[in-house]
């Protein structure tokens, strides 16, 4: 089984966090590679930690991280794209600057066939205990409605590696009527009517999250304020029922009763529980892990990948953006 | 007080739940005239109940509602606008087909001078207590910046007449770097940065819901989205929290002990607590009920509509739209 390379120099408490999360992975029996300053690393790794490759440049969050990353072919992110470029690596982590995994995905991998440009997948669960895949997540804004349909290839693929067998494909929609959705929409339907896939039609966000849909196609700005608008919304419905909970001593006690209830619930809805999102459409799988990387969403986005490997991701969607071509 | 002119034959169960909520509004001192059919609006009355203006047609939801609308002077909805527009009535609820409502408003009372179309204009709880007035949340869809900057000055209206004394406006984006947003969030900011309010920039939907500001200006498809993302998220969150406490015993007794919270926090949450949103850019108060008009929330709308016009909502939204003219 190949290693997954992770970028030990990105993420916020870089490289400690970062180095504690692949340990716990390599003890878990999932294989990796830290890739950064080896004089940094190595003191941080007992004699039986994951094998370190050296990088000697970083790219920092105040620089410009798309210049940068132009500028330093041995950052530590580019060196973990080279080592799955190279084949010795099965798929690349990093928690740093998104922009930057982006750019040098596409400068160390280069993008598949049929696809014009790589996108965010983001999994959300579903009120019907069913998960979502959402695409574009925040690559790429102001989407041609070609773009958007090699989104609905690749969002297939992915759900198809979850275990759908016929991904149910909704194009992101403010209405399901006709006459609804903006010209981008309007442009794009047609287009993914077309494709080799089962499409279900313009899907509005409130229908996707309760099981209309399996994948839920839009650009990336739009599907960014979704993903935003979701977890504000979640964050303002614990915040409020904490409060009105700790209003009273029955709350305090009754919630005391239902720890292990709220325990759970936390562990099904924490949108980042996967400790990051996959980048498809490059020619090798890449993870972007959230900037505030802790060691167990490190854990999580390592973990990610390998499901990712096991599951020929790269294949399928390599696959079905060919059977467009 | 002038009454608030209700259209008595929109909504799923018309006209039987909205005669219902207008007695109950009545009946609480709210001042109402129901506008419709009166051979079946009357026998539904009791002998002290608000007055019945009569109106021969209706909009239906299958006719294609803005045809219709234009076709048809005498339906309901129009009388209950002219009603306005010719002073007898001081704002209109209609729970009929949103964009019926939104094109007799156009028609019957016009639109304000700076203003080129109305918009729709939602108002979410925030985690931080506060309130967040979101516009448009679906009126206009790829919406020009001239557009969105009017609703920067209808928005700030809004906030104004909800008692914040100089509220921060934002323009939703998907970050708040530079070099984020779209090319709409681009050409738009510059164009809010002249305008006499306070503008903290672009801002993302989690950090509008945590309290980052008191308007959050964006399209309507893109608005509507946010909204019926927080709407989907929170059903899904409240579906699974729900699965968990009822899998176990002790889980169903704490669940008994936080009933009240729970109620508190539905009543704090409930995006529909306010029975419908405000239309505005109009020379004329307008409430869009929610289609699914319970008697609540048509009392709810009727409440909203008289507080706009305690308020000064209408003149508030002219003095600020003029500014700029």
């Amino acid at each position: 089984m190949l290693p997954v390379a992770v970028d030990a120099m990105g993420g916020d408490d870089a490289p400690h966090a970062i180095v504690e999360g692949a340990v716990r992975a390599h003890k878990a029996g999932l294989p990796v590679v830290l890739v950064g300053d080896a004089a940094r690393l190595e003191p941080l790794l007992g004699a039986s930690g994951p094998d370190v490759v050296h990088a000697s440049d970083v790219v920092g969050m105040a620089e410009g991280a798309v210049a940068g990353v132009r500028r330093k072919p041995d950052a530590s992110v580019r060196r973990a794209l080279q080592l799955v470029r190279d084949g010795a690596a099965g798929a690349a982590v990093s928690c740093g600057h998104t922009g930057a995994t982006l750019v040098g995905a596409v400068l160390d991998l280069g993008v598949l066939p049929g696809a014009e440009r790589p996108a965010i997948c983001s999994v959300l669960p579903r009120s019907d205990g069913g998960r979502l895949v959402l695409l574009d997540a925040g690559a790429n804004v102001d989407c041609k409605p070609e773009l958007l349909a090699s989104f609905a290839l690749i969002g297939s693929a992915h759900a198809e590696a979850m275990g759908v067998l016929a991904p149910r494909i909704g194009l992101l929609s403010n209405g399901e009527e006709d006459g609804k959705g903006n010209a981008q929409v309007r442009a794009t339907l047609p287009l993914l009517r077309e494709l080799p896939l089962r499409v279900v039609g313009p899907v509005e966000p409130s229908a996707a999250m309760a099981g209309a849909c399996d994948v839920l196609v839009c650009d990336g700005f739009v599907g960014n304020i979704l993903l935003k608008a979701a977890e504000g919304a979640v964050h303002t419905v614990v915040t409020l029922l904490r409060e009105e909970i700790e209003r009273r001593p029955s709350g305090r006690l009754g919630a005391w009763l239902l720890r292990g209830a709220f325990e759970r619930f936390r562990r099904r809805v924490a949108w980042d529980a996967q400790g990051g999102a996959l980048l498809l459409g490059t020619r090798g799988l890449v993870v972007v892990g959230h900037g505030r990387a802790t060691p167990d969403a490190v854990h999580s986005a390592i973990r990610l990948a390998h499901r990712g490997m096991r599951a020929g991701l790269l294949d399928g969607v390599a696959r079905r953006l060919a059977s467009r071509a």
